[in-house]
């Protein structure tokens, strides 16, 4: 694709203005985290991507058909208020998806409607917040999405993240993470909907500042470039086709069957 | 398992009642769709299994909370009325499918709610309804739902189902049937979905006595084994853990990192 | 299955007699590693198993015709004289899998003849001997091979297996495994060959008495179980069929095309 | 990648050189089958590749240790004297392939000594030779290698390659195929081993020109493209690592295990 990639951040933006937490979230991402993930995208891609961001508070949740038909690849981060995300955006995300956009799903969206519903389980998994150290190693290293990061990437003080984590098996299985408590978790996976690519990458927590990390970055922009579809211009969502006439014109059986 | 598998055989019932199919319908399914699919089991299966039906006419579409937590495997055929089928429902047989029950969607059911919501695609295809001739061809020879069936099986009349099917790629491809107007469609194909079985089978329709067919009656038979819990009595959806203490007492890292 | 699985648990029997080795396998594993899976074996499936052992030492390294063709698993644990295996026998024990008989590779067979030939890749990977905690964790609970054990098991002592494991994207992901020094591995793996199942398993060690470990034992029967032919009695190596008659008679395309 | 895809394009050239088949080719493939496949990638891809031939009856099967260094992708076309293939230099081959190079192997080469190492399976198939049509469908329209190709590509002629095609679960189904004899075959199918990515793509017999075929020929370039390493520069084979100090110093484990 010679055209830049046009990639819409989505972002909670919950945590960034919520009393409790508001401190904290103006130390560690000043710009909010989909400011940070948006200029990590920018840091590393240059002209090869448009960025911009989309929050959960704007109208329509910044996603509107305008900005949905001209994104081509779109992240995902939210948490707290995953239940106040209107199904009708999520549908249109859904049948975007389909027709051939990119989705990066990220940390706590294991939870979001849209993530749920591309994957058809639960996704639950274990948790704990006790600054573990987690080691991200690649289980693909011929994958694009894998270039340019050590082996393992070490994040100091991460939220724990453990199986079981209720996915369909990945069509690949980029990353996976332990913790220094001694857990396990499929950190980086992918899967194709329809036509579009989805990235599940689990690092990355509003508490940590992880996405500030240059692997992390790293890791986001190869996902963007891989996620992004190879027709960018005919993102269309399959849908039932009645097919007239046969293609062959003779339908009998040979006489010994 | 030693124990009976405990299927219920779930139909719309909605030919079988509507103006326009009821002659015809009685004809070749005088006991409904849901009646002969269950003959076909107990006939096959015998005493390893206990078959019951539900229609969608039924109270909760015959699908209470004490009849779904003694399916260890559900048959699913719906075609006209998927719209009607109560989303409460549909989320109680998805839960109960992620805990660990079987799940058979059997032909135009793959534009159930059911189906669609453990897929997370669309689920479209092509179709066309001209009496084409369908071949089902093995492709997992090894495969305990292919036994004893023959390569091809040969059904003389069929609606044509055809390529793109909307899904994702599944776990294993056990049928790929072509038509004699030479379409092709991935016609037997499993995922697992949390601790449940799925197994999509396109064969079977209201205008043809399909599930009459013996060879088709063997691969129900089949997929229903297959498709039974390992632990029956266990049946439990995942669901989010929060982990307490750290399994390892050290965390740090070794100087050099 | 009603009649027994008849089980061959091959050994390389090589440290069990070397100078170096001898005197501490005789206290871990008296009657051999093979001995010792033999054994387990035997304990946790009773009559559903007839378990027999054979070794690299003896002739045809015992795995003659015979033997071969009255084997419905056969569990494979070799190390440090995998190169000198005789490729004639390697090819029988292949064409066997691809005819439907199940393998369990064990260990460090991850770079036996046999299971390289199977997987197509190197089947290399990281490793360190320095008595790590090993805790293997569930990553398919609804899967029989899982059934029984806990999540995780925890091995006091083992050698360190680790990512990058250059296998092909396994079918199935049952478990992976963390270790106290950080690092990461897909410890236990599924794949169908031809009509045959495969399934490796890495916690096992000459050095460590993890064969004794109930929980390995339980692994071990559950993966027995599983490789199982579903039609012992028909195990046959695909080959290729010249197919005479076209089963259409038709094969003119419509006029348009 | 922005410096061109280095391709080679290998062919057993045996037909093209036997008394019996010497003049039909020389009709349908003046310059080889090599000759056509190489023609039709400059066509397509123009600067984005440079394009060598490589055939078995060179020193080396063409295939020097300089060759194969400065090859990306290698296209794959063998036959009659699948036998007479040097281990040594299918060994370098399938070295290549797991550090990375891209391999297409092209109708026959399923019983390519390459291929079959690669996948570890007998690769058999059922065929027969009447001049069948095939129809191309594609069974995953966002994946690179179906862009641009119609649903079917229409084949007049071909021999016929059917199921039961004795391969691994494909990672990526991108076409199957149909003939007008009803039989059905699974043509485009993707697999990673090591850090290489495989196409195996069954279109193209020495009988039928189908070389030449716009279509035939897109696919082609698709796949070369979609091959190619991420990383042209870094292609090294996997190999086993001996992993020294573990990166977490603590390894108790906490006192109520």
């Amino acid at each position: 694709m010679t055209s830049p990639i046009r990639v819409t951040v989505w972002g909670e933006n919950f945590h960034e203005n919520s009393d409790r937490d508001r401190e904290g979230m103006a130390e560690r991402y000043p710009d909010g985290m989909h400011g940070a993930i948006a200029a990590g995208l920018t840091e590393l891609l240059g002209d090869q991507v448009q960025v911009r961001t989309a929050t959960q508070d704007q109208p329509e949740h910044g996603l509107t058909d305008e900005v949905l038909e001209t994104t081509d690849v779109l992240t995902w981060w939210g948490h707290a208020t995953h239940g106040q995300v209107d199904d009708k955006i999520v549908d249109k995300v859904y049948q975007r998806v389909l027709g051939g956009m990119g989705l990066l799903a990220l940390h706590s969206a294991h939870f979001s409607k849209i993530f749920i519903k591309l994957m058809g389980t639960s996704c639950s998994l274990t948790w704990r917040n006790s600054a573990d150290t987690e080691l991200v190693w690649t289980t693909n290293p011929g994958h694009p999405i894998a270039e340019g990061v050590p082996h393992p990437i070490v994040i100091d003080e991460q939220e724990m993240y453990g199986e079981y984590f209720d996915i369909p098996h990945p069509d690949e299985q980029i990353f996976i993470s332990t913790f220094s408590g001694g857990e396990v978790f499929r950190s980086g996976c992918t899967w194709r909907r329809g036509k579009g690519k989805v990235f599940y990458f689990s690092p990355g927590d509003q508490e940590y500042p992880v996405y500030h990390h240059p692997d992390i970055k790293r890791v986001l922009a190869n996902g963007v470039r891989w996620a992004a579809p190879d027709r960018a211009g005919e993102i269309v969502t399959p849908s039932v086709v009645s097919q007239p006439p046969p293609i062959f014109t003779g339908r009998g059986l040979k006489e010994d069957k």
